[in-house]
């Protein structure tokens, strides 16, 4: 067993990312404990952030740590390391009794009240990629986002319009200001529903507490921004037909959401346990198969890069008013969410996942639809 | 069998459309021959086009017609009506025998000449989708297709550039002169490939008769226009990682394609037996499938309404032109190809048929994949 030693195998694939152990790069790492290293060979992606929560490393850039060990794909290094991977499963049976460390009360994301968001997001509280094309700031790129989704949605006065998982109504509130739209947003958070219903209280707005499944109206303009990622890809084809059945023959629908480049149900286990549980990201394939004979794809617009720079002004937002909240939360639970921002961030910048505003028709806009970017 | 009127049916079935036999609309028809009721509805589209062909009937708008049609949806009408699908049923039986008249020897598609496609196309003698944006004539639509595909693709000077599937060098020939790459053209016709490198002499362009299949080298950008189409659903795959292996890592690939709102073998069965043998239109989803792993989706662009303008064009210049290449063809040729333009372009006017203008990464483009309209 002895000849297995785990930081020489951690040193040798993070070499193939330019990454050093102990060195004077800032997306170098420092680690405080040697066991490290055996945590990360057994239990991969989830080990590496646990280990993190507990304070077992440090990156001063965790963000270009993350890109660096992602683009330099060590997934596939160590799949297609047959020796590595022999080594690591005798690890994984050595070290079964071991895990009683890890961190099973996986705090819920939307339990998490909403003096976190208030403090990380934009001044609409909009929990989704923002659009930073000719913007300075983080408020800038979300309403930059908005008005680019209202004009691709070619909205005018009176149209009535569904939001499908409108959050704390960041599009809804936006679309009725500007655009003179009769608008409908629904939420499965009833924090949501009565903070959004507040803030829209002068504007044709409502918010409704309801699952997408038991939609009945009829809409002109359909819209869903960061909420397709929670429907399940068993349930892509059912969230297409409520569209449908729900969008006016001469409809439009934008669907925003992060996407993958492969199908599958397979997500970040550290991600699914810690942040967002029963997550799944669409490939092309999945929802070009939901969409099959209900829809049109008039436009496909990839917004990735933008994601990262989301990311990190959350972070910085996050970290600035930390003392804001820090009452309520503890050491771990910063680690955790530093840990969710950056790695995430990195993610995007290494265009491993994707960030997709699709433009839908029911058959085709007469004319040919024309985009924006 | 009295009781089934064949005119009745199709009347009835054209109402739908607001489509009448012998009425005053440019869009209604004019039966030359009673016979052409009872083909239509046995033999369907195929019946259709043929029997045009055979001069039976008369359009004065046949794209508009086949756009009310198509937009009509008729066939869903005549699958969901079970009487009338009996009726049909019955109808083929009887009419099994009277099919003789109907044209076999079907044109092949590349056996034309060249004459005729020097008579229809623009100047560059591009054979797929203009862009008719700030566009006034064919001519400037093309050009400003082949300027926005180059533009896509970021060209830079000295870049090496694939075309696969380059016909007569339209694309080789412009992205050389007005962005100083080096192209390399594919076409599996010699025809094609002599033409194309004689127009092509002064510049660095090689036009080169091969396979895709058999494409070894590594290129920075490679585009495919109109070509996929050809390509049949079963090596979707194969040719996605053919373009995969020649891709430089941080290449992109440009895909221009016609597409289908659903997947399937099926095409039109007039236009298969006349227009192109063995062509299928690929959907979303089986693009996605044949991606999957290998690309990152950049960008979609949905050009389906400027098809409609093109072959308009197209047919403009077919008609007008005809008595420079008339002693070549009969009338019957004559009718297929206006039927060819006029119905594809009310096709694509009804929006049935998609044209998309997709980016590929392999890697996915390190700041984001910024696309041009």
């Amino acid at each position: 067993m002895k000849s297995i030693n785990s930081k020489n195998r951690i040193s040798e694939l993070l070499s193939h990312a330019d990454i050093s152990i102990d060195g004077n790069n800032p997306w170098d790492i420092k680690v405080h404990n040697a066991n490290f290293y055996t945590r990360v060979l057994t239990d991969g992606a989830l080990g590496a952030g646990e280990s993190y929560m507990d304070k077992w490393w440090d990156c001063e850039q965790l963000d270009e740590f993350c890109s660096l060990v992602v683009k330099a794909d060590l997934q596939d290094k160590i799949r297609s390391n047959r020796k590595l991977l022999s080594e690591i499963l005798l690890l994984k049976i050595l070290n079964r009794q071991s895990r009683s460390h890890s961190f099973s009360n996986s705090q819920r994301h939307y339990d998490l009240g909403n003096d976190l968001f208030f403090n990380m997001l934009d001044k609409r509280l909009t929990y989704s990629c923002g659009y930073w094309k000719d913007s300075l700031s983080l408020d800038e790129a979300q309403e930059n986002k908005l008005d680019l989704s209202c004009r691709k949605l070619y909205l005018k006065p009176g149209m009535k319009v569904l939001d499908i998982g409108c959050g704390w109504g960041s599009f809804v509130k936006f679309a009725a200001e500007n655009y003179s739209v009769k608008v409908t947003g629904i939420t499965v958070s009833k924090e949501q529903a009565e903070l959004g219903n507040k803030m829209c209280s002068e504007l044709p707005v409502e918010i409704k507490l309801m699952d997408y499944r038991d939609l009945k109206d009829k809409f002109d303009r359909i819209v869903s921004i960061g909420m397709f990622e929670h429907v399940g890809s068993k349930n892509y084809r059912t969230f297409m037909q409520v569209v449908h059945n729900c969008l006016n023959d001469d409809g439009l629908f934008l669907l925003h959401t992060i996407g993958s480049n492969t199908s599958g149900t397979y997500n970040d286990p550290w991600f699914t346990k810690y942040i967002f549980p029963g997550s799944n990201l669409p490939s092309i394939m999945q929802i070009g198969k939901a969409i099959e004979g209900l829809f049109v794809f008039e436009d496909l617009h990839n917004l990735s890069a933008d994601y990262d720079k989301t990311l990190m002004a959350w972070h910085h937002n996050f970290v600035r008013n930390w003392d804001n909240i820090k009452s309520k939360y503890d050491e771990r639970f910063f680690r955790m969410w530093k840990y969710y921002l950056l790695s995430c961030a990195g993610s995007f910048r290494a265009r491993k996942n994707q960030v997709w505003q699709i433009i839908l028709s029911k058959k085709g806009v007469p004319e040919g639809y024309v985009s924006f970017r």
